[in-house]
């Protein structure tokens, strides 16, 4: 099976570098995983992205060496299933509020006897190989996203539970879970320190700590305060802002 | 019928900017609509857009105050006729060469006793108006690129064409074809001279002029140039410089 | 924020005629739109509408004043917030039959501290706005689909869930469950009856109530009754109808 | 191979009623072709259809008993043969104006010796049966439509043209060209003689003759006067006509 | 409405030989639903298959005498309730585990009294015919997936739930969770053995048992073992097969 | 630029083996690419894909190792550039009859100075790399179909033809023209002779030859007999018989 290469990243210490797909376009999804990225995630949560589109926005990150992942709309074991099936290689789900979400979550990602996925790899085993079912359960990589409140005070609980690789933050619904500006670097004291916080305690548990940032600066920004996995903006945004920016530029 | 805005900016010598679609995603193309552009072309020569989708990009720019236009593949009067139906309000068409080219290119986007379209306006009803038969035949932008060697040297006859609203420039498939690289703003001579002379021509003949550009900076210096109508950059390129930017950024 | 043009017209007393939409087509969403009614809603219930669908429909619906909502399969947040990412500005929420069941529908359209909604507004920021975050809580109509048997028993409590804007009859999902046919104008005393008492009590609680109707006559009988929202027919039985009858009387 | 019944009604001389698909949806397509229809018209000229979506219309009218037709954009050999392949069991081709014309047409409908169709059925062989090659020559309706000045004086070149099976005639196009409104069963007194006249002069030379009508009583009209093949109306106008009473009846 | 063919056989003790679709195109569904299948099961679990993809392949399947079937990605009311509006015939749910999975599921799939699936058939009137309300209850095929450790020992209360027509044994989930290596013809003597259990339970009862098998051999195995459907393999499976065989033969 | 490989086989003499694609989707397409073939041709002929699939079925191939090609529906060559920018490494174009025609297809395909191709590579430069202008005249490959009798009296001048990299013999449509049952490995004497005289041509022209084969015997018959690249049958062909075989075994 295909090796998961951000777990090689994660054991030396290098960060890795995620795009983040909200436009349901496979040549949009490829044009950007050429762009040096070390994996790419397919948002069906808040993307305008169905299942037919991110099938073949799967099959596009696979033309290069960037790592498919998802985000699912939800944490339902079925819905993860079909994109691992699908080929992604991991999951950054969101709203893992408790122990018994992240339980959920770990279980769905895993078969058995670690968990309760059902057999049926489909693209998994053009993407990943012919033993994809020997290697699976510790290929796919596994992140719950932290980004309510009740999620922030179970924080230990959920990165301590088997089969969660790491854990992604969700900066922004984490700020509006605590009444502040969604601002994904905000520097509301209480933003820093919750999310200084869960770094430190996945970091002690020697997980994968991951986080999505506004752009760029932003995501070198947390790279320097020790986070192993950064997002650098997303894709519909970066393109509203490149283009706004070239028709103002053309007019001046 | 609803006015076509193009016509009433060349009118008032207000630039004209255009976005330019190459990304076959109806999102992405409502999201570009959406960031100041006048009008915005979907590519359908070098886009990857089939006529599936580009009936959804028309919609998306619908939604905004942006003109719809589409480059069709070729000067083939039934493939534009089928954009004009889905509710494009000009063409951009690629490789005209030759009065007949322009000709022929006319007649298409014209009903008779002007042209040769054929009846059938279907989505155009509903972007235009009930009264589009009327009116269609005024308010439908019809572009010739230049971009041949032949079409350098028969600038003249197919300025004059009657029917062709303006022409746009092609500076890269020139470059190409006068031997030279591909280079939208190029400083070589020939290209300079080659494109200002086309350029002189459509406006003395009081015809709308526009170019593709590399970018913004590009298109700023051909608006001062005296073009009417500039496409700074198309959005797939775009799209990659920024995210290669934000990905190199989040690593420095 | 664009403002909920439906909220004006229930605040000014002027009966809401709403399009439903089962073909999966954004041309015959776009069509359908043009003709007059101040709301169309994209049907994922029963409907033949993948989301990928959905969202070039919603698009399609923006070309126009109507204002776009959609009915979702079930009253499951994730799913719903999905919908409102892609730009519609209210759901039909079928199958609500306690207090509880409106309490998760009216948490999932708001974002906190009102409710739960995730961040991440996508085409929302399109059709709605910039300022999209500040307003859509007040902006999003939530309509609570009365048509089990529990949820008749239950209305008064559904109706008074604070975030519920108004409630939406389902008259056939209604007549079955009380073992009467599906026929929405039902001359059943019990149908009868249970119709105009929850009308009633919507009204008193200064909701908006809405009916789905078999056809414009059975829409105009509910306006008369005193519903504020009404919805005459879906598109595929008109559709089906009126070619049935073009072909009949072909042969005629 | 499956027998064409449209053969057959023409010779039983049974009027056959054809529907217009102009919606790109299989669902419509599917909804349509249940309701009494000898045929259905799949148009790829003016409807908003691309070959993707024309492929599944085509499957769903094969739910049916209605004959499958395209309208291809143009007389194209190349994308005729690819409706064919499709499924569809004859063509109804635009803008013939010319004896070349018509023989570029038959030829390219018919496998060798008759003609220049190349070989690979495709879905043609599912929907007419393994023996398709031994057939389709007989069974494929090839109808030319007139609608051109040009196609009028040439019409009973067009209409002896061997291979071509009958006359579609395009009325609003016609009327458009001899300069006047495109009403599909046009008074003015040369429209009149100029489309009766096509119809006696098909009729003699033993082909079928059809007509594309506003609605189901002008199909009638026409079959009254000797029309094998009528198409009363298309679907978009009829569902746009169907849902806009809708929407007022719901008012009044 | 049109009978369930898959009843009649199974009542006169026939056989039933079903196809399994998870390459998500109509065209290849209705290649496959023309071998000589008596059904074909569309799999939107494992199936690389969206609700917009698999509406045209249950219409592609309706093209012929083959009962169009549906595997759920879940025992989840609305999404299969979706899939019968869509036309599907019967479906095959996977990881029935308890009486209450199996309730769930018996209800979802019926109209009250007897359910409580919510009225909407859509493309079901289509295929299913306009009486389709009427005899729904009596023509859906409702099967359960037997294949979780749970869902094994509580087979007994499986099976006899009311509105359960049969039961589909999943024997690779089985092997799973029985800790073998999943293969469809395991001689592993638990698997075997539970099978078996399985089988005679569900004949005992009288119902329908199918199950899937690796291909055309095991399938032959398994009827003659008394199952009363059997699936030989998948398309994607059989199609890399094939393919990999005509590209080695090739070589030789 | 990537290299093309088939260069490189042909430069060594190794026979390369190319599977056919006429089921439109990515995922068919994904799945036959991994199976053993040096390349893979997406039939936009005889295929059931649209442009808008194509692009995703280039992109399925492109996370293999086979080459990807395309079979455009006619030497256009607007239509052809398409494919060429959406990533295809070649064409294999159809009904090559005259020195003309080779001509037109050879220029369509370079960009100039050898010819005309338009300026706009997108997709290819995601597959091929930043320098394919650089490098793409000599890497795409161009290869002449010789299927009809005019073609086959032409051969030399079509097969000298600068440009043209090699012929790919069609013997369906050269047996139908020839007035014979289109079988790929015909053994009628006029058939033999006709096709061996064309490999033989080719051969000694230095260029490469390809032929059409029913399946892998056929294939590696024709190895045998000195093709340079053979396709052995068709993906819908061999679906078909597989799932018939499948079928018919699991009742035997």
């Amino acid at each position: 099976m295909r090796a998961n290469r951000l777990r090689e990243l994660k054991r030396s210490g290098t960060p890795i570098v995620n795009a983040w797909l909200s436009i349901g376009s496979a040549y949009a999804a490829e044009s950007i995983a050429h762009q040096g990225f070390d994996s790419a995630t397919v948002d069906c949560q808040h993307g305008m992205i169905g299942f037919d589109t991110a099938i073949t926005m799967l099959q596009a990150i696979s033309t290069t060496g960037a790592i498919p992942l998802v985000r699912p709309s939800r944490n339902d074991p079925a819905e993860m299933m079909r994109y691992l099936d699908a080929g992604a290689y991991g999951v950054i789900c969101p709203m893992i509020s408790t122990r018994e979400d992240a339980e959920t979550l770990a279980s769905a990602c895993r078969y058995p006897p670690q968990g309760t996925r059902s057999f049926g790899p489909a693209r998994g085993l053009l993407y990943g190989g012919a033993d994809y079912l020997a290697h699976a359960n510790e290929e796919i990589l596994v992140l719950a996203m932290i980004e309510t409140a009740e999620g922030l005070s179970n924080a230990d609980a959920i990165i301590q539970t088997p089969g969660i690789d790491g854990i992604y933050v969700g900066p922004n619904d984490l700020a509006l879970a605590l009444g502040h500006a969604p601002v994904s670097e905000s520097k509301v004291p209480e933003m820093v320190e919750a999310i200084e916080s869960v770094r430190a305690k996945v970091r002690s548990a020697g997980k994968l700590v991951g986080i999505f940032c506004s752009n760029g600066d932003g995501a070198a920004q947390r790279v320097a305060e020790g986070f192993d996995l950064v997002t650098p903006g997303n894709d519909a945004t970066l393109l509203r802002q490149t283009m706004a920016l070239a028709a103002s530029t053309a007019r001046s």
